[in-house]
């Protein structure tokens, strides 16, 4: 019986579990990992064993639970003659403040060790009943709201194409386990899939549920959270899509937008038209618009917005969990929470006024009034990733996020996809480059081909509001038309 | 031509239209009001002239811009020898903060005299779009937000059934014009309606556009506004939601929900269901549930969640926009921005606490833990929408609102709709009640069935979130089964 294979042979998930191969679902996670006949390739908790330590990813593996469920799967499809549901046998990965049920859930402070969850976050709970199997926490940033993944409780993760290098963040750990086939399908947020050669997807805030999440910022009004599918295949990705959406989750829970995953209506080629694809070259300049200064304007407003409704409380509420214990900031944190220009402590008004400038900014930048790029004219756009690629050596310095962070401002839905990886031979450093302020100069400055060699280089398709059914299917044909990725980035 | 007529008489929004007769749109506005041909009840301008003395409903009117309006509309029909939209000629009120460009707007406050709006309102534009002619502003609240209307600007306005009693709050002043047919559709909220014997829409929040509004509690994530239509008949109500979600808002508002007017699907009577209406007999204890002291626990506790969500800045921000000409407080907006138990300035993660608490209150709602209104056994949903008649020369004293407040916190969706009236002969007074507490008391004995004769009894039915359709689906046929409303409220 190869229940896990042919469910997920149907919904086309195959790169990604290429670690399970044939056999029932409890077969492999039961069987002595030691034995002979299972390479480390091919078990998963073994696999994990060997993983753990190169990365540093793992926060917690649940052989126990993962074994229990997937013996129940077997059962069920004994008696009933077919799947639980559409992910009937799928191990999945979750970041350790999407908690299971009774397990710690520190979300990255010292000071909140000994916290649990006292039930299953609903996106866990939506996955166990469409026949998933949870066996893996990973780690997380401090906070966690970082661009590489790294706290005083688990160190630091980094990135399995080159350990020198970060796997980014704060969902780092969940994309270094997925890099290393470790895991097949997990849950976080998709920067740092940019970094580990994968498919992730940021959705518009409010289509996938939260409640169960652990976080600090709960409640606060002025700039949302999502959480996100991340896997090696776009496949992956819109499994995930249609198990939650299918399973009406709004029916439930009242945050939630009632969109059902709209797969079954053209989102692209309408009226006959031709995919128009923008490009971003740079934040800070966009061709071909020549009105750079004003594009700059706006870019630099984008951030003051962000800056201050990221952190409207002046980065006292991050800084009381920290004191809780005592632990330190690291210093990505203490850049995002603390030092970086325009962190203020927020009047009443104050709080308002942002949260108005950025609701005004969202509109103004929908009316095509924002010439850096005008929605008017794209049906989904494609920009880089990030402004860098993981720097040699050099953890725990990416500050700068104005590359995804513009989505979040707008709550616009953003895939990234994998499309090469740094060969030394073809990426030299253009030495003739003038950068255009310090954070450039640093850019280039640690941009080193060699030191970098095959780390992988993503972009990501970004399209407006609750579009993520149009990213999908334009990503999917420009897969099919350019033939992306050039590279194999997890080879 | 009957241009105006047809239209409306094609979308059914016939009883507000009887002030319009037939003729073409220009014709009747631009005749001599003062003609014998046109009697006061068939010449809206005419009619305002005199409505407003009674009620104290009107802001300004705008002939100039009317006639200008319905002559251009006229020249475009008979041009293209169709109407502009599906409200071609169709008159419309608005409360005075959802201005037009160019006109005054203070929102109440006599510290925002000469303040102007730059552009018309969205959800004006779409109207404009759609042919309708903005012809009159209403008064406002001050703030505005109270049970009533009234601001030392504007001074009172009082019920057109019974002008020794109020139109209720805070867009009393639309629902006094309605009532008096001075309008066929106003935009405000649906409070009122139920003074007024009218139809009033609350939707779910980001449903209709707000843009362009004038509020001072704008960027507030705490608690979200919106508007609502006001129409003497349920068909006025419908045809501003299709008006509105037919022009697909959200594809320049980022802010709203990508979700069409859905009238074409049926939302009762699925899979052959009986339409189930449950009914709140009080806000206190729920018949038919026998935990009484878990219920009142969950009303406590969703209004303290509501005074701190409302008033997150201990009404600072209401206090300074009072101050800044020095205006008195009115006692309703004393009470609700200053003197209710629990108003206090929240710390910024008081203010993430009470946002999150709110959160946690609409998904328990939701899953039926809340015992008050099990949402699981209720299709569609029928209560009171105020805890009391408007009392007889007691103005400005309505701080209770727990019966439409509760369905703000949830994010409902809700219609008013006239029931019948208050006859002397048939609702005496029950003098052998025992009031529950002193607000109980106090409406008991302002209680007197002749002196509040002839003032409409209404009811609300709720929906869950963005059921809108829902709510229309099933009014239509509880009044066409069970015959309301059993008096002419409008008589």
């Amino acid at each position: 019986m190869e229940v896990s294979w042919w469910m997920i042979g149907a919904f086309g998930l195959t790169l990604g579990l290429c670690c399970w191969g044939s056999g029932t679902a409890s077969h492999y996670l039961a069987q002595d990992p030691q034995s002979e006949s299972t390479s480390s390739l091919t078990h998963p908790l073994l696999l994990l064993r060997e993983v753990a330590p190169v990365t540093n990813c793992i926060y917690e593996l649940l052989p126990a639970r993962a074994i229990a469920r997937a013996k129940e799967l077997d059962e069920y499809f004994a008696e009933h003659g077919k799947p639980l549901g559409p992910v009937h046998g799928l191990p999945i990965s979750i970041k350790a403040h999407i908690g299971p049920e009774g397990r710690e859930n520190p979300v990255g402070f010292v000071g909140w060790v000994g916290r649990k969850n006292v039930e299953d976050a609903n996106v866990v709970k939506i996955h166990l009943e469409a026949g998933a199997v949870v066996y893996a926490r990973t780690t997380e940033a401090q906070g966690p709201m970082a661009l590489e993944t790294h706290s005083n409780l688990f160190g630091t993760t980094t990135n399995p194409h080159n350990t020198a290098t970060s796997a980014g963040g704060s969902s780092g750990e969940e994309l270094a386990l997925l890099a290393l086939r470790g895991s097949p399908l997990g849950i976080g947020i998709r920067g740092p899939a940019a970094n580990c050669g994968l498919y992730g997807l940021k959705p518009s805030t409010d289509r996938l549920p939260i409640i169960g999440l652990s976080a600090y910022v709960l409640g606060c009004g002025t700039i949302l959270g999502t959480i996100g599918p991340m896997s090696s295949t776009l496949g992956g990705l819109e499994i995930f899509m249609k198990t939650v959406l299918r399973s009406k989750p709004w029916l439930s829970d009242p945050l939630l937008h009632p969109i059902p995953w709209r797969d079954d209506e053209p989102h692209i080629h309408q009226d006959g038209k031709k995919l128009t694809v923008g490009v971003m070259w740079t934040d800070g300049v966009v061709n071909p618009v020549p009105a750079v200064t004003r594009a700059l304007r706006e870019v630099e407003e984008a951030l003051e917005i962000l800056t201050k409704i990221y952190a409207p409380h002046g980065g006292d509420a991050f800084k009381r969990h920290l004191g809780s214990s005592g632990e330190p900031y690291n210093s990505l944190t203490a850049w995002t929470t603390r030092d970086a220009p325009g962190v203020e402590k927020l009047s009443f008004q104050g709080v308002w006024d942002w949260k108005f400038k950025c609701d005004v900014f969202r509109y103004r930048y929908m009316q095509g009034i924002s010439i850096t790029l005008s929605p008017q004219r794209w049906t989904s756009f494609s920009a880089p990733c990030t402004q860098r690629l993981p720097p040699y050596m050099k953890h725990l310095n990416t500050g700068d996020w104005g590359y995804t962070s513009l989505w979040n401002l707008l709550d616009y839905s953003a895939v990234s996809f994998p499309v090469t990886k740094i060969d030394p031979g073809e990426n030299a450093k253009d030495t003739l480059y003038t950068p255009r302020n310090e954070f450039d100069s640093w850019v280039q400055e640690h941009y080193d081909p060699k030191k970098q060699r095959d780390i992988p280089v993503c972009l990501q398709l970004v399209a407006k509001r609750l579009e993520e059914e149009k990213l999908f299917q334009a990503l999917r044909e420009i897969k099919d038309s350019v033939g992306v990725p050039f590279k194999d980035c997890l080879a």
